[in-house]
C-alpha cells in the first residue's frame, strides 16, 4: 500500500472542503447570520491543515485498485467528519452522531434526515446541507481529477471507485479531460435547472437549494413538507430534471460533445430507465386513483414520486406511506433499481439490471438447450465477461450487506417494513423509507448504533460497496 | 416433444394416486365416518382412468431435460387437482380454488392453510391432509423411479426435477435403485419418529399424521394451535426429527449403506446447516428472552421455531409474530435460506448459499488482486461451472418469482410484511409468514387471484422453479 500518495490526495481532499465552506460563508452574509463565522474559521482551518498534510509533493501519484479504493473510502469518511462539524460548532445539530448522518446523508446524496424540524436551521446551513448533495452528485475525486495535474492510467481507480456502474470508462482519451467534461455537463444541466425555476416564480434561496438536491439526486429539502408546497408547474420541472439527472451522463455526451443524437438514443440503459418510468407512473396512478383529487393530481404526484423514488433524489410530494400496497410495492422495486449507471443517482443501476437480466436469460437458455454460451451484447457492443462477473459480485455483495444491516438496526424493535425500508432507503441512497421512515418520519428514533450502521450503509451505497467493504477486510492495512 | 411418454407416466401417476387414496379410506372405516366413501370412490376412479391413459405401453420411455420437466410440472398439477376433489365432494373444503390451495400445499410441504378451524375436518380428511406431505416431502416421481422398471440415463431428468438441489446425483450406478434407498431410508426415518412419539405418550393418529409433517417437512397440524398443546418432551422430539427430515440423505447414504461416518460428517452443508441452527436458536433465546416462561422454556421454543423455520415445516409452538423484530428478521433469513439440498426441505438450500458464498469469495478476490480464478472445493470435490452458473441463475429466477407474486398480491392492500412473507412462505414452502398470514393467522384473506399465484408459489418452490417457469416458456409446446 503507497500510504505516501493516498495522504497527499487526503491533503488536497481537506483544502478543496476548506474552499467549499466558503459558499456558505458567504451566504451568511446576506441573511446577516452569525452562524458564517464557523464557516469562515473552518474555510481557514482547513486550508490550513489540508495544505500541511499535502506539503510533501508525493512523485509518483499512482493509484492502483487497492490504493483508490481506500483513498477514496477514507476521503469520504473525513470529507464527511470534517464536513459535519459546523452543526455541530454551531449547535443547530449538537449530536455528534447525528451530524455525521446527516453529513453523509448529504453527500452520499441519500438524503434521509434525523431533523425533526428542518425550517429551524440557518440559512448557511440549510445552504451547506444541500450544497453537500451537489458535491457529493459528481464526486470529488472526479473533481480532483479534473482541477489537478494527475496523469497515469492506473489513477482510473479513483474516478472508478467514485463514479457509480458496472463498467467505468473513459469518455476521451485523458482522464483529466473525462472528468472536465462530467463536471461541465453537470455544471451547466444545474444552473438550466436554476435558472428555469427563477423563471417560474421560485425564489432564488429555494431554486439553488432545491436544484442542487436535485443534480446530486440527494433529496434534502428545505422545509419540512419538503417539495409539496410548491406549485404544480414547479413540482413537474423539478420531476423532470431528476428524470435528466438520473440519465447516463454519456446520453449528454454524446448530444453535446460528439453531436451524435443516434448514438445517445441508442442506449439501451436509456430507453429501459425511461420505459419503468413510465410504466411505474402509470400503474401508480391507477392503483393509487382514490388518493388523487383529479388526473392532473395523480399524473403530478405519480410521476414525482416515481423520479424522486428511482433516481433515489428521495423529495416527496405526497405521504406515499398512506398509497396502497401494489404502489409501495413498486416503490420498493424502484428503490433497489435506481437510477442509470454514470448518473448522480444510486441503487443498483438499470444497466446492472439489463446485463443481469440478459446474463439471466443466456444461462436459462444454456440451461435448458445445452446450447452454446452466446455473449452478451449492450448498446449493440460485447460486454465483458469481467463484466458480468463482476454484476453477481456487486449483487451478493450488496444483498449481504442488506441483510447483516437489517439485522443490526433491528435490535431497536421496530417493524419489519421499518427496518427493511430504513436499510433500502439509505444503501441505495434514496432518503426516506416506509412506516417510521416514510416521507412523514424520519431516522431520529434509530439507536445509536443503528445511526453508525445506516451512516456506513449510506458510504457503501454511494461508493458502490467495495472500498467500504475494503476498509473492512483483513490484509488491506498489511504492509507489502 | 415426447407426448407419448409424458402421456404415459402421467396415468401411471393417477394410478399411484388411486392406490394413495386407500390410506385415508382405511382411516375412515376405524372412526366409522362416512366421508370414507369418497375416499375408496376416489381410488376405484383413479385406478381406472390411470390405467386406461397409461394403457398403451410406450416403447423408449426416454425423459430428456425437456420431457422431464414437463411431466414433472404437469404431473404435480394432475395429482393436486385430483388430491383436493374429495375435500370438495364431502364438502369440508366446498371451494375448489380453497381446496387446490389446501392440496398444492400439503403435496408441496408447504402447509400454507386457508382453514380457520383444522379441528372441524374429519379424520380420514385430516389424515389424507397430512399424508399428501409424506408423500411430497421425497416426491412421487422418485418413488415411480424406484417402483417402475424404467431404464435409460436420460430418466435423471424427471429425478432431478423433482429433487431439490444444486446438483442432483445418484448414489448408486442404477437409478431405480438410487431412488430405493432414498425412499427407504424416508421410510425407516418415519417409523422411528412414530415409534417414539407414541412412547412419549402421544396419541396414534396424532403420531402418525404429525410425523408425516414433520417428514415432509410440511407443517400442517391437527389442532388450532398446531403443535403448542403437546408436552416440552415430544416438542423436543418433533425438533430434533425436523432437524433430522432437513438433513442431506446423502448423510444417511454415507452412515447407513456405506457405513462411513467420516464421509458423513466431512459434509459442509450438514456441518453448515447445524451451526446456522445453533447460531440462531442461540441468538433468538437471547433475543426474545422477555417473552419466555423461563430458560427451559426459552430454549424449547426458539430450538423449535427455528428448526421449523429453516427446515421449512413450518410448525408452531408460538406466534412467533409477537417477537422483537431481531428474532423475526432472523427468521426470515432462514425461511429464505432452507434446509440442505436432498432433504425433504425447502427454501434456496444450504449447498446453494455455501457455494454461492465461495463463488463470491472467488469473484471478489479476482477482481481486487486480479489474482487467477480459482475453482471451487466443496466435501473436498470441485464444483462443476456449470452447477456454480445454475445456482446463480436460480438465484435471480427466484427473485422474479418473489417480485412479481408480490406485485399481483399487494393489490389486495395487505401491509408489506403480510405479501413479503406470504410470498416467502409459499415459494419456500415454509407455511406461516407473519403479520395476516402469522401462525395465528391463514391465507384465507387472499383474493382467488392471489391464491392462485401463492399456489403457483408453492409448486414453483417445491420443484425448484424451472419445471413451472417451463410451462409458461414459449417455445415448450411447439412440437419438434
Amino acid at each position: 500500500m503507497n500510504f505516501a500518495s493516498i495522504l497527499f490526495i487526503l491533503g488536497k481532499l481537506i483544502e478543496l472542503e476548506g474552499a467549499l465552506f466558503i459558499a456558505p460563508a458567504v451566504v451568511s452574509l446576506f441573511y446577516g447570520e452569525r452562524q458564517g463565522i464557523t464557516y469562515f474559521g473552518m474555510a481557514a482551518v482547513c486550508a490550513v491543515i489540508g495544505r500541511l498534510i499535502s506539503i510533501r509533493k508525493v512523485k509518483k501519484q499512482n493509484y492502483y485498485a487497492k490504493e483508490g479504493f481506500i483513498a477514496v473510502a477514507v476521503g469520504w469518511i473525513i470529507m464527511s467528519v470534517v464536513g459535519c462539524l459546523p452543526f455541530v460548532i454551531t449547535g443547530e445539530i449538537p449530536d455528534f452522531t447525528d451530524a455525521l448522518f446527516e453529513t453523509v446523508s448529504g453527500f452520499t446524496t441519500t438524503g434521509s434526515s434525523i431533523l425533526h424540524d428542518v425550517e429551524r436551521l440557518s440559512h448557511c446551513s440549510l445552504f451547506w446541507r444541500s450544497f453537500t448533495h451537489w458535491i457529493g452528485g459528481m464526486g470529488v475525486f472526479v473533481f480532483m481529477l479534473a482541477i489537478l495535474p494527475m496523469t497515469g492510467a492506473q489513477n482510473m481507480h479513483l474516478m472508478r471507485s467514485e463514479s457509480p456502474g458496472p463498467d467505468v470508462g473513459k469518455l476521451v482519451p485523458k482522464l483529466g479531460d473525462s472528468a472536465k467534461i462530467l463536471y461541465m455537463i453537470y455544471f451547466v444541466i444545474t444552473v438550466l435547472q436554476m435558472v428555469i425555476l427563477l423563471i417560474s416564480g421560485m425564489p432564488l434561496f429555494d431554486s439553488i437549494t432545491l436544484t442542487f438536491g436535485t443534480a446530486g439526486t440527494g433529496g434534502f429539502g428545505i422545509y419540512n413538507t419538503s417539495i409539496a408546497g410548491y406549485t404544480y408547474i414547479q413540482q413537474l420541472i423539478i420531476s423532470i430534471f431528476m428524470v435528466l439527472f438520473g440519465i447516463n451522463f454519456n446520453f449528454y455526451f454524446f448530444i453535446i460533445i460528439r453531436r451524435s443524437i443516434k448514438e445517445a438514443i441508442n442506449m439501451d440503459e436509456v430507453k429501459t430507465y425511461l420505459v419503468i418510468i413510465a410504466a411505474s407512473t402509470a400503474l401508480i396512478m391507477w392503483n393509487a386513483r382514490n388518493m388523487f383529487d383529479s388526473i392532473e393530481d395523480g399524473f403530478i404526484k405519480s410521476f414525482f414520486q416515481v423520479s424522486s423514488i428511482i433516481t433515489t433524489t428521495g423529495y416527496s410530494t405526497a405521504d406515499f406511506d398512506k398509497w396502497p400496497a401494489l404502489s409501495k410495492t413498486i416503490l420498493v422495486c424502484l428503490m433497489f433499481i435506481g437510477a442509470c449507471a454514470g448518473s448522480t443517482g444510486g441503487g443498483f443501476k438499470i444497466s446492472r439490471l439489463i446485463i443481469m437480466a440478459k446474463s439471466y436469460v443466456r444461462e436459462l437458455r444454456h440451461f435448458i438447450h445445452h446450447r452454446l454460451v452466446k455473449n452478451i451484447y449492450m448498446d449493440g457492443r460485447k460486454v465483458k465477461d469481467e463484466t458480468v462477473s463482476g454484476v453477481k459480485v456487486y449483487l451478493v455483495s450488496y444483498v449481504l450487506v442488506l441483510i447483516v444491516s437489517m439485522l443490526i438496526i433491528s435490535l431497536d424493535g421496530f417493524d419489519f417494513e421499518t427496518n427493511f425500508t430504513a436499510v433500502m432507503a439509505t444503501l441505495n441512497n434514496i432518503g426516506p423509507g416506509l412506516s417510521v421512515v416514510g416521507p412523514a418520519g424520519n431516522f431520529d428514533g434509530f439507536s445509536i448504533v443503528s445511526k453508525y450502521v445506516l451512516t456506513f450503509d449510506m458510504l457503501a451505497g454511494r461508493l458502490e460497496l467495495y472500498p467500504m467493504l475494503l476498509l473492512f477486510a483483513p490484509g488491506t492495512w498489511r504492509k507489502r
